[in-house]
């Protein structure tokens, strides 16, 4: 049975709302967020070194990002009416809605959130989350890549293709400062056939 | 075949490099930014409302968002190195990392990106774009649940409880004012007896 690591008022709402759809059986852990810093506690931490809801938990495999996790629970069902057939054009629409929820929407909506908050100190909330963000994320993707050739393993699979374009935005900022792992990774996935065919297009 | 339509130094070099990784045959359609904004041409909004790179045309699909069009891609191939089989160990890291680029790592890097630009006027450059992004994302959404139940047609999928939560974010902002459509299609979805379970949950 799939535990759901849930955090009150996040994104995890999107997994219990799935489940319930698919009326599958699910355990449920509560995770609370401070009450003064609305940050996630530190029990998420222990779960995934992102420390983020959602974050499912099926036997042997720990799971986040929403999208995934949809994706991993449709996969498990015979229900067909959530997940349109294989590119049909139904299938189509659920594919380009389902991606732009996070590649398209989601940051001008939370980057509005973050700013309409109040700093007791006068201080720009972006500013902190964004710096806060930036660590966790580089902190866990040199992690990965300390331990695997790939980001999926040892195989390399589209998922690289869809982090290099970020990773290159950020080395150009000079966010990879002190990630070896991270700048060695990028300098060998430069080196494919494929990929310089696609980058001499400019 | 599959047109792609590729804007230079954008994300769309993601497209290619796969469709070169697959050896798959394309149809590749450039697009200039101009030279001073750095803004994509009017020519992608003749494609696609969003005007965003990457857009791929395939018969009568034409499809954007970069991790909808790879997971489209990989459904027409029998390559099975590129995405490791449903549900294995290698599949669940590829899922969660194939989501991870835009749903958490984009919107710390590209904010990061944005705000390091300068502006000639002393403008914010995130304030602009934030308010450009919000004005042409929820312009596509009201005109698409204006023609249709759901975001994949005519019936409910887990697109929409993807895009439910952030959605529901935009409404205690005020982002969704004058949506009507929006605004209906929200209070209708809540209605649902599995989203009511989940957003008892907190």
């Amino acid at each position: 049975m799939i535990t759901v690591h849930h955090l009150n008022q996040s994104r995890s709402k999107r997994v219990t709302w799935l489940l319930e759809e698919l009326g599958m059986p699910y355990t449920l852990v509560n995770h609370q967020r401070d009450a003064n810093s609305r940050l996630a506690p530190q029990s998420l931490k222990l779960i995934h070194p992102l420390g983020k809801a959602p974050i499912i938990e099926d036997g042997e495999i720990t799971l986040c990002e929403s999208g995934a996790i949809m994706e991993y629970i449709l996969n498990q069902s015979t229900e067909t009416e959530l997940r349109p057939a294989n590119n049909s054009a139904e299938y189509c629409q659920y594919l380009e809605w389902l991606h732009f929820a996070e590649g398209s929407l989601a940051l001008p909506v939370i980057a509005t959130l973050i700013m309409s908050m109040e700093t007791r100190d006068g201080s720009k909330p972006l500013d902190g989350y964004i710096a806060k963000e930036v660590h966790l994320d580089f902190s866990y993707i040199e992690s990965t890549l300390a331990e695997r050739a790939y980001f999926a393993g040892d195989t390399f699979t589209a998922a690289d293709i869809m982090m290099t374009v970020i990773l290159e935005i950020a080395e150009n900022l000079g966010l990879l400062k002190g990630r070896e792992h991270t700048s060695a990774y990028l300098t060998r996935i430069k080196q494919r056939a494929a990929y310089q065919k696609a980058a001499s297009y400019g």
